[in-house]
């Protein structure tokens, strides 16, 4: 099993992915600094994933806090948070994580600060087993929506190692083939960090589910060529009407699949959905370093001194997305209703 | 100016594209055999300077040549022609142009061998600047086409390093500048070769005509936010219905520019017209070595031995192109009419 993230007595350890494929080395985190600089630079990345990383990451700084009394822990607690907070945009999972640790303190506050500290590194760890049982949950709702036999193209990682383990989009992968389908899959390199090619076929490569790599630019050739069946991608924050940032280049594959009449699906979990913004227009997109676009590691790849643009997201409209996999079922258009319904808690059942 | 290849006492002489943009290199080809090497390798890639470099490498041969007798001196020279028409598959303006120096060679078979070297070398050079003149005549019927200022999206590289100079895409673009047009060129990156940002952005950068790179997953996002007034790219072959095969990704960009409803523009010369074949369907697709997207120069980017798919190009429906822009005029809808009055030489007036 792949261990993406994992607390440890001597702190957070995280499979590096920066790293991955060629070399499989692990980071040990020690400080709650280090969870986030971890984040920022992407050792860890993904939506799922990078919340459970904040969430360890604050029960760390907890953890390691000299702190006796409660007014000196709870400075020390919001810098913990606004450390995790600040490292990047865009995934909501990121801030909603940080907001379930500020209720469990808060709802700890009337405990001894020692208890206090071992109840927030105890929520961090239900948060890490409940994203993995979450992915378990999706996958078991949208292997039926996989082909029998087929392909199935995802873009960037939506796997193990975006989440605490099996993943979303290809958490619905593996449990179709769990099920006995034959999926085939083409995955994306996504450029310009390449988690498809490095991440993604390296994951289901250990899995001996077998993966394809095309680059982002051949997805409408082999759609064109009758290869894929339907798309299933994760993301990174839906709106409350199904508008969904992922990572760049998925509005691309949603157009392609329209326009080659092949089902588009989005698997995140609940913690993905952000109710409080109506459209996708409100996502805030990040940027990132020019550098990631102009060199592979060492070797340059345009001229010196170009302009280059890095978003790292891109939003799809939700009309281009068949429907959106949960862990609570999986919602269809009018997503307004399907969503709320979802993440208020109402019955799953009634919606799929 | 740019000197992409160039015929000298000494053999044909190639700017490196393999090198660019970090080294300007240049390379000497001295055989026939060398020439061939070089469009194989990409040393020299883009449909009408393979086309050009194809006639030098022919004439090269011929000039190399020891024959006296006009039989011995025809098996030698159906070898130079058979060695250039293995290189690669798709780019037709490469089958034209050894087409082209067998009729040169039939027309001289009256005269002295030398003389037939002599007439073949002035062959290969009046290709040579009757290309760059296409593509200045391609500039001028294409810039009108071009936003008085705004954003234009270009695939690969159609520029300079392309043909024999001024380019086809980039020679649209460079015409429409020249006329005072305020464009701001978008160039995707273009894997897995890098034509985009190696070679276009650092010959418009030469130029001093704003570009700024994007990977190729980056096209729908700036499309979305209105960043790209319309796309213009090159052609590797054009069937008789205007269905076009170019760089991979092009088939993308086009279905891209049809749900932003901007305008999708190929230019090329004549030469890259295939009245042959009926549809794009006809077209033969290389494919190259998996490892242009598994490395790129040392760096692995995907895990040891796993599939990949590496087409070089991709084909678009003639009902996504705007118009064609070509040295005689620019052909519309219905192109099967359009092409084949430009191709047989009918007023171009009279369709534009």
């Amino acid at each position: 099993m792949i261990k993406t993230l994992e607390w440890t007595e001597q702190g957070v350890r995280f499979i590096d992915q920066t790293k991955l494929p060629t070399e499989e080395v692990y980071l040990l985190c020690k400080t709650h600094q280090e969870v986030a600089d971890a984040i920022r630079n992407m050792v860890v990345r993904g939506a799922p994933a990078i919340g459970v990383a904040a969430a360890m990451g604050i029960a760390l700084g907890a953890r390691n806090s000299k702190s006796k009394e409660l007014s000196d822990f709870r400075k020390e607690f919001d810098v913990f948070c606004e450390t995790q907070r600040v490292t990047r945009p865009t995934a909501v999972n990121l801030f909603w994580a940080i907001q379930r640790m500020r209720e469990k303190f808060e709802s700890l506050t009337h405990l001894p600060v020692q208890q206090i500290r071992d109840g927030l590194v105890k929520e961090a760890q239900t948060m890490y087993l409940e994203d993995i049982a979450a992915n378990q949950a999706m996958g078991k709702n949208g292997a039926v929506l996989m082909p029998p036999s087929g392909g199935v193209l995802t873009h960037c990682n939506a796997g193990a190692l975006a989440t605490a383990g099996y993943g979303t989009a290809l958490g619905v992968i593996r449990a179709a083939v769990e099920a006995g389908k034959k999926i085939s899959v083409y995955a994306d390199e996504t450029r310009p960090f390449l988690q498809g090619s490095r991440l993604t076929a390296w994951e289901l490569a250990k899995d001996n589910i077998p993966v394809t790599v095309i680059t982002d630019n051949m997805a409408g050739h082999v759609m064109k060529e009758r290869k894929v069946d339907c798309v299933v991608v994760g993301a990174d924050r839906i709106a409350a009407n199904g508008d969904t940032a992922n990572k760049i280049g998925t509005y691309m594959v949603a157009v392609l699949a329209k326009q080659h009449k092949i089902p588009f699906y989005v698997a995140a979990p609940i913690s993905t959905i952000d109710l409080s913004l109506s459209s996708g227009e409100q996502i805030p997109i990040e940027e990132r370093d020019a550098r990631e676009v102009t060199h592979v590691r060492d070797q340059q790849l345009a001229p010196d001194g170009v302009a280059v643009h890095n978003f790292a997201f891109d939003v799809t409209p939700n009309e281009l997305i068949a429907a959106i996999i949960t862990d609570r079922g999986v919602a269809r258009s009018p997503y307004k209703e399907s969503l709320k319904s979802f993440v208020t808690g109402a019955s799953a059942s009634a919606s799929q």
